[in-house]
């Protein structure tokens, strides 16, 4: 029986290693549904793309071409949860691919309420679309679909925009896309496009907030250990604390990490800090009200503790976590996250449709040094 | 007094010949507003069309020429019933002929909260866009606006995309095809493109579920009265029978039909079995509960009794209606019908724009045997 | 300080001669955000521009090269109030110059629901688009956001797509294009795009209706005084007439004006007459139930005392301010000026993109007289 055929029940009992293996491109089709499924090399690739495609659009010509990379494919963005900058972010990555897209995400509108499983709904949409993009309040519900579309055949890569408070993996891969050029600013500016420096070696990196609820950090947190060398602090109310499944995780890949409760205490420690709001939209009986967030918030009164390169880093949308005077500080790269999402949304989604090969060769065409 | 001219009211008197003859494309427009309009002809060259479509869309240059075909044109999708898979069909039709196009989904959003009429609005949207594409939950709504429209000179072709429990044409033009590529497999596969062989003589097609509020099975029935010696089965509860309008259209053209209330007594018969789901959100005062639907229901147990080369088909969504152990079943078509659906709806948009030349021509040009 | 870098608080204390001059095309970025910042060149290049994009527009060749325009440019529909027309008005527009576009409608789906501020989520929107088409209920918020991007160097054009009661910039330009064709429709017929004639000295323009609360009818009122020798008359119940600003502006620009309550009294002067209906979703307790609104409305049976070249207008929706029975009179405007919008939005974005030249070099290698 092959891998592909497998149940879900099965799968589940599966090691990581193997969910991760039928995910990742092979002769067929490439998912993106875990940060886990990442290795070093892929994560270099998409970060080189990611960089490629800003450099090509820097020019009307360059868009041009971009524009026409994928305007054979046809994407649905299926975004049940809430979302709009997630959602804007791919749409704006089909855009600059000329992908044509559609949407569902107001699951009132759909035929669920004519008593269909959601099931026969992704069914469906593999029929009419070439990539299908997921955000979804049920933890696995992505990886889920990936291996059921796969087990009948439809070639159609899944990429999870958010699943639950689980996983997150492009946020994740936008992130360590934005340390990169933190880290290595002057380098890449000088059109040094090798992402497989590890620039996070000997780095400190925060976290900061709710931890436990947020899956930004906790997709983040995998990714990083490909880095040997990163060290993590983790600063949060301890009922907020970073899960146990994650610490295990960083404990087998020797990643060296310390807990915090005052952002003050440690921020001239830090080579990046990321800032995360409250999930109070998980709270089961206010919870959030309780807590006292002074501690868990970064004001511009601490910049003499700053050091020079710190990246201030925060997923948005954010509510009071950072003071907005330090919006106009160099070192604020929350919207610059956004920017950068944009770019490896499109990276990932070129990749899946193996397009890698013709953005390297328009790139190294047009961009000799 | 033009015949485009006349009042909504006086066609409505009008015998359905005459309002059929002026939906049909002659020097100006075409409409695709009731299935009773389609002749053996038209429907042949749509058969052909979509299949045409669809081969030249395998591969990246011929879906590249279909984007060309209407980029100059703009449609706009006005679906005030809610709907997901007819609006995606539709929309993935734009996109693959290369049309803009933009929606009208909820009408608390629109001018209509303003007190406009939906007269106003409609003319309103026939100055930004080519075409209009409409699901309404009037019956006879589409057909009121394509008269109202021609006679104000907008040269503005209206599909129906569904009208309250009346008719959705272009559903029973995927069906007719998808039966086509059922009972012609080998020959189509093999390149045989001439759709205007009778392949339904002498074939069993039963319907079975809630036939009498199945706007569905209605228009299908229509069609399939323009093919000599098929042979119609209607499988429901007493209360949910096909119309009698319907079968005095069969009557009037000698279609051969019977009546069953249990899907396993006659499905040894059947060539194809077309299920529907109960559409109880036309309910009154919850009479579908009352029903006990064992027998509107196709089992995997029952697939010794199948005819080898068994159709069956169901407009989705589904609820319990079909066994999904039947869905792995080569036979199961429910979902090519909606993938044929796309390829249908594409070929219905380019033959109101004229287009049928320019895919004749790219077909025979690039596929030769 | 540059005047960039002002907080919105000092720059609402600025003379509006100030404020607009910030808004206009500079070296950097050409907003469209008030009525009062277009002189009449600017008002004259639109005008021959929409008419230039409607004439190139009438060949399918024609088509694809305005879609070739602006194909590297992405635009956000950031539409925070309800609106149909004005919303599709701009999509239809962004369709024909290529450019891809997405939209925020509904703030209960964005994450503003997750405590973010209205500020943030435009910066965020700013990441991903070249253009933001902005409806909002807050008076000068298109304003504030333009000056808060520039801040920021975002060098991305807003336009105000309506802004609470107070602007409507993009409908006071397509109604004075419309008044255009309608004053020299002969001439424009003939190929004439010379729109710096003053084709409104001596001419009388009526506005009737909700005068207060109606933001069209400001913002045509300032454009209208561009124009030397034009007379408007304001036919309102007391408590719905003009506002003091208006005059004061009219007064300031030596604009000849009347008073009237009563339509039926002064029909026969006027050379355009634009209707408006009642705002009452601004009413605060119902006041508009009170009004007689015989006097405010327009009959067929006027139609022995119109003036030949009347010309009707309304900038819809529209409820029973105007008698059905004149929809076929062609001196009615209000469907032309729907059409009209679309191509004086295009030429409005065309324009903000520097694409003037290129629509004109176009325009004069294909149309020689």
């Amino acid at each position: 029986m092959p891998e592909e055929a497998r149940k879900p029940e099965e799968r589940e009992t599966l090691p990581t290693a193997k969910r991760v293996a039928l995910l990742n491109r092979h002769d067929r089709i490439f998912h993106v549904i875990l940060a886990q499924q990442f290795d070093r090399e892929t994560i270099d690739t998409l970060c080189k793309l990611a960089e490629m495609l800003r450099n090509i659009a820097e020019t009307r010509q360059g868009l041009q071409f971009l524009k026409t990379l994928l305007s054979h494919k046809r994407a649905m963005l299926y975004f049940i949860q809430p979302s709009t900058r997630t959602f804007l972010s791919f749409a704006a990555a089909c855009q600059i691919l000329g992908i044509a897209y559609d949407e569902v995400r107001n699951p009132s509108v759909s035929s669920e309420v004519k008593g269909e499983t959601e099931d026969d709904t992704v069914r469906v949409l593999s029929q009419y679309f070439n990539l299908i993009v997921m955000r979804h309040p049920k933890e696995g519900f992505a990886e889920e679909m990936a291996h059921a579309l796969d087990a009948l055949n439809m070639s159609i890569p899944i990429i999870n925009g958010g699943s639950g408070q689980d996983q997150h993996p492009t946020q994740a891969l936008l992130d360590i896309y934005t340390l990169h050029r933190a880290f290595g600013r002057v380098a890449i500016e000088r059109g040094n496009l090798d992402f497989s420096t590890n620039r996070f070696a000997g780095k400190t990196i925060a976290f900061v907030g709710d931890l436990k609820r947020g899956r930004t950090v906790r997709s983040l947190a995998y990714l990083l250990c490909r880095y040997p060398g990163v060290r993590m602090i983790f600063i949060a109310p301890p009922e907020l604390q970073i899960s146990e499944d994650i610490l295990e995780y960083l404990g087998r890949n020797e990643v060296e990490y310390a807990f915090a409760d005052d952002v003050g205490a440690v921020i001239h420690e830090c080579d990046a800090i990321y800032m995360t709001r409250l999930q109070d939209e998980y709270d089961v009986a206010g919870e959030s009200k309780k807590i006292d967030f002074d501690r868990f918030h970064i004001s511009a009164d601490m910049t003499p503790r700053f050091k020079p390169d710190l990246a201030i880093m925060h997923p948005l949308p954010r509510r009071k976590e950072i003071d907005r005077r330090l919006d106009t500080d160099p070192r604020a790269q929350y919207f610059s996250q956004v920017h950068n999402g944009m770019w490896m949304r499109a990276a990932a989604i070129a990749y899946a449709f193996h397009m890698d090969g013709a953005i390297i060769d328009h790139y190294q065409t047009h961009f000799t040094y």
